[in-house]
């Protein structure tokens, strides 16, 4: 393998790194408040970034192998470093806490350790924050779109680091497809902050929450976060634009650039909208008895399940509380999550179509072997390797859950804790189906060892998996050596 | 669809059941007890039996398609008819109640509605472990053995009843393979009999808890189940019993007919032994400080693992109070199951290996494409389409599971009751993990939809998912009419 590419790659990575902490620098010296873990880290972000970029890769070949590598070697050195401002502030005491914080910032997870979000500095807070909006759209895509002359073969890094079964190029060129991404990205965040502060929302507060919202993460600035700004107003620009951002980005590309037509035929797009709309009336029905009006209760309903499946994990209320069938239906989300190539986690929602309609084709095959049943997906005959790389990735995920909450159960909680715990990690949703991780809860009574499992867990599942096998597999440090 | 040969076997099915019902009504008859209810049951059987022999297939062609569908609706109509007598009795007042408590028996799953099983008169309890005793090694194996003459297509009846990846004829001659599977099955059965009476038992409680284990099943005729005998010895000997059940009667073929050293050398065998010495320590270390002696964990810490692997289900002690991770443990060995070719529930053992062996193949070739990494299992390559329908069973297991949850949740219990019922519905186990459903609990409070759902989730999961929905596909009734 080419490590010598891979880790000058890492370098850029941490030079951009060190220049997106001058924006929570900035913010820090606006609220004159102490920013010197923000110069601290940058600066050692910087010298990193410098001393990586010296590495003289004997050749550019850079494959499959590589682009997973690259990708986790640079969201693990990324969090490492980017849990040390609110590690040096004090404001997270210990380093695993803020390592947890932030792999949960990147992955847009949005579990917390912290008891008392109120407390944070305002540039802690907007870091915090800042981190879901860099992990969402992906700090790898980023650096493509602005480095001026992308190599093509860093498709592969693309690959390992936009989520979805398979991904495209939209234009000819890797590095204009990522401008674009990233010109989507920016426009979708500034008209949330525009809308949330019509919404009575300050500058400050509006920008973090689009941040949070539109890389799907769910960190807020209030303890009680959504509930707490008493608004239904912001909470249907909230719904809203999760539910936008759980959509493949690639359909506002289309649409965009006039080919409107092709987008709203997309079939994920109607199976993400039908799904929607179905289980929130279901939950409607079933929680307008707690909140008096159905239409009450479908707002309430309708930005449960949009902060669920775009994997946001935003709460307005504590769904804890509502009938048991509701419950259930979050748990189902929950696997399923966002669109391919949106900012949402879970196990997407097409590469979960494929697999149901591959177990059926399959079972018509099992029930008459005479038979043959291809697989479609949008318009498209789906071949016998892709539906097979969808089961791998299902049985992977479900296998990752298991493992994690067989760690995890060592801490001594409930089954229900440690399975909902790992199930929320790998999905990248934030709270768990369990009091004490629920939506009124955190993840602060964890240990450090389970807290650095969960953190791997999120990166597991925001990196679709391999991105991080390939750092786990003893061959790959292997053959560094040599 | 060759209807009427389906039909024609089904009818054969009854016939023998109204024989089996012959044993209940001895057993009433020796109490003193009436036997009304089992011999209008018998009659009914019979009569039905009688009815559909008279049905005469235009031919004998037997494939797949028509292997499952006997399969499946001959379990539905034994079920239905089986959950007669104690509802005749009045020992079971509602006839949902009777058919999931005949489900859980016949599918050796052993979950109950009964708040009192002390209740039941001897003659009933008899009848309802001896469902478990038929449906462990499966009715219609049963009448392959005693058919003179079995077609050679019966085959596929053979493997859709034999729980399994890959189910072969120990010998040519199939109907011999049915005799010599129920030969070493009620060797077993009296075997363990006469283990339990010199550890105390009277004839009739050890010949019932025989069936019990060596079904795999689960029932008790106590309310406290195995606890209320304080033995150790019974304790031992059940532990030891239900790991014999949850191996692969093949190895005891192989075994009895000279061929030791084949059958020591299964893989299966080996993980399976593995599997279960490893856990059993760690649940041992786990709870010692409850138990106080080391020897006294080790010997509660097998007995449970053993119940919950072969899924049998018996509980010795409340394990619901035990560490967390012992319970993530629990859940893991419930997935599993048993060994393939044994009477044990769960995904099968084998299959498990295959899904993560050939996901670990999977891996290697995502991360180095031009490598190829064949399968192997038990020395032999598995080519890709048994890998694929592994994958496949894997994840409509899944699938299943979580549409149960669904379903059973309109009861608004919460979400654990929900996942760990349809967990231990799906694997034939018995108790969930959550108090109400737990080891100490039963299914009484479940609805008479939830109790109809929970027994048809038994079935899917005693007869591996395709016999059950080809009753369930619309497909084959449409062509029924025809």
């Amino acid at each position: 393998m080419n490590f010598k590419l891979c880790f000058r790659t890492t370098g850029t990575v941490l030079l951009i790194l060190s220049a997106l902490m001058v924006l929570p620098l900035l913010c820090g010296l606006i609220y004159h408040e102490s920013i010197w873990n923000f110069a601290v880290t940058a600066a050692l972000c910087a010298g990193l970034g410098i001393l990586f970029r010296l590495i003289k890769p004997s050749s550019n070949e850079l494959f499959a192998r590589e682009g997973f590598f690259t990708v986790g070697i640079s969201w693990t050195i990324m969090s490492l470093l980017g849990a040390l401002p609110l590690f040096i502030s004090g404001e997270i005491p210990d380093y695993t806490s803020s390592f947890f914080e932030t792999v949960s910032g990147f992955t847009t997870t949005g579990s917390s350790i912290l008891t008392d979000v109120e407390s944070l500095s305002k540039c802690g807070a907007f870091w915090r924050m800042f981190t879901h909006w860099i992990g969402g759209m992906g700090m790898l895509v980023f650096m493509m779109a602005i480095q001026p002359k992308s190599r093509e073969n860093s498709m592969h890094v693309m690959r390992a680091e936009v989520p979805g079964p398979s991904v495209g190029k939209l234009v000819p060129k890797i590095s204009s497809t990522a401008r674009i991404l990233y010109l989507i990205y920016i426009g979708i965040t500034l008209l949330e902050t525009i809308l949330l502060m019509l919404g009575g929302m300050s500058f400050y507060e509006a920008i973090l929450h689009s941040f949070s919202t539109v890389g799907t993460g769910g960190f807020s600035t209030r303890g009680d976060a959504i509930a707490g700004f008493h608004s239904a107003y912001i909470e249907y620009v909230l719904a809203i634009f999760m539910l936008v951002c759980a959509i493949n980005f690639n359909l506002y590309f289309l649409a965009l650039t006039g080919r409107f037509k092709i987008a709203v035929k997309s079939e994920e797009l109607h199976v993400f909208l039908a799904l929607v709309l179905c289980v929130t009336l279901i939950i409607a029905l079933g929680i307008v008895k707690i909140y008096g009006s159905f239409g009450e209760a479908f707002r309430i309903a309708l930005f449960q399940v949009a902060a669920i499946i775009s994997t946001t994990g935003f709460s307005n209320r504590d769904f804890l509380a509502w009938p048991g069938y509701t419950k259930s239906i979050i748990v189902m989300l929950m696997f399923i999550g966002g669109c391919a190539g949106s900012t949402g986690g879970g196990m997407k929602l097409s590469r979960v179509m494929i697999v149901v309609k591959g177990v059926y084709a399959d079972l018509k095959e099992i029930l008459s072997p005479r038979s043959v049943s291809p697989v479609r997906l949008e318009g498209k005959r789906i071949d016998k390797s892709s539906v097979n790389a969808a089961y791998t990735y299902f049985i992977l995920y479900m296998l990752l859950i298991l493992v994690t909450a067989l760690l995890i159960s060592v801490d001594g909680f409930d089954s229900q804790v440690n399975f909902s715990a790992a199930l929320t990690a790998m999905s990248n949703v934030g709270p768990g189906l369990a009091d004490i991780i629920g939506p009124m809860g955190n993840f602060a009574a964890f240990s450090s060892f389970s807290k650095v499992v969960l953190a791997f867990c999120m990166l597991f599942g925001r990196l679709e998996i391999y991105a991080m096998i390939i750092l786990f597999s003893p061959k790959t440090w292997k053959s560094i050596k040599r």
